[in-house]
């Protein structure tokens, strides 16, 4: 059998319909994100899909596959928007604060997902996949600290470590994971380009 | 019975030894840290510390009190560092740093409880306990704030967003939970002093 999990979450069909395998991600994200990896059963996910658990088999092998690709498609999204944003902008400044961007819009487009991914990452069990997320998530510090060299080298940002500089706009974004919600008074990309443009202030030439 | 959670942590005994309690706690914050509250059992906590789970009962009524207590003991452990610090700084950019510090201080001195608790907010069940961790925690970011405000007022730092500010920096020491390592390269009083370093240049007048 084939499972969903290799090729991710493939496009809607051409009715539009939403296909069941991501379905069954989005139903299994929102209850990663409420009620743990431990909290929720195939069970739940099946319910909560409408479907029968021996149905949902036929997409993902085991709960653990299913949190797998939930984490796995959260960061690679986060990684596709990233790219995409920075596409637009033009100095450094401009690249963190589109990088900054970037996260909070996946924060609040894929709000379940990110929860699911940003407190399951500790709880994936399959090494490979640990493996995997963790060379995504490398990948994705290493874009915004070549942003902040390439700001040093041209003189828009003062010599500063440029390691510990992402870091800390990269620990802003991600404890948004611990207090952030989406009816709270601020919009997450309000948030992100805020913390940017405090941050940033840091890495100016004085 | 009364149970050891309502007193926290004893101090040792006159003749020195490590009360039991505070055994039980210091092997269950290893446990919590490395396997989480569900991957933990009471008879691995008892083995960890060489009693039987009969005795551990003696000390605590089940596994949620354990883990409310590992996690209360931290918060309290963290807060009371950061008053102790406090009281030698005198500007509020040291203030910030004193801050920092302390919280470092704390990651390394109880390095397996603050991954504990830092890893399982979101695991504590009992609502009054919950209540409590958050104010306490709400207590420790207000601390912050009240300096940054103080800075401000005094012209030492810029009209800034004083909440934005101080969870910026807070944003920096609680996320070293998910990385710092105690056999990584730097020591955590190092990147605590470091970020702060860095993100204060946002906060000067310019």
């Amino acid at each position: 059998m084939e499972h969903a999990a290799a090729k991710l979450l493939p496009a809607a069909d051409q009715r539009g319909a939403v296909p069941r395998s991501e379905m069954i991600l989005n139903e299994a994200a929102k209850l990663f994100a409420a009620k743990g990896y431990d909290g929720t059963s195939v069970q739940d996910i099946a319910a909560a899909v409408g479907i029968t658990k021996a149905s949902l088999y036929h997409f993902f092998k085991d709960k653990s596959e299913i949190h797998s690709t939930v984490v796995t498609l959260s960061v690679s999204r986060l990684n596709d928007l990233v790219k995409e944003k920075l596409t637009t902008c033009r100095t450094a400044s401009e690249k963190v604060e589109g990088f900054a961007r970037a996260h909070a819009q996946h924060i609040s487009e894929n709000t379940a997902l990110y929860f699911a991914s940003a407190l399951g990452y500790n709880e994936l069990t399959n090494p490979d996949v640990k493996a995997k997320v963790q060379r995504m998530r490398d990948g994705y510090e290493e874009t915004l600290r070549m942003i902040i060299l390439a700001g040093v080298e041209t003189g828009e940002f003062r010599e500063l470590d440029v390691k510990l500089a992402a870091r800390a706009v990269i620990s802003c974004l991600n404890w948004m994971a611990r207090w952030w919600r989406p009816d709270g008074p601020d919009s997450a990309e309000k948030i992100a380009s805020d913390y940017v443009h405090l941050i940033i202030q840091g890495f100016l030439p004085r």
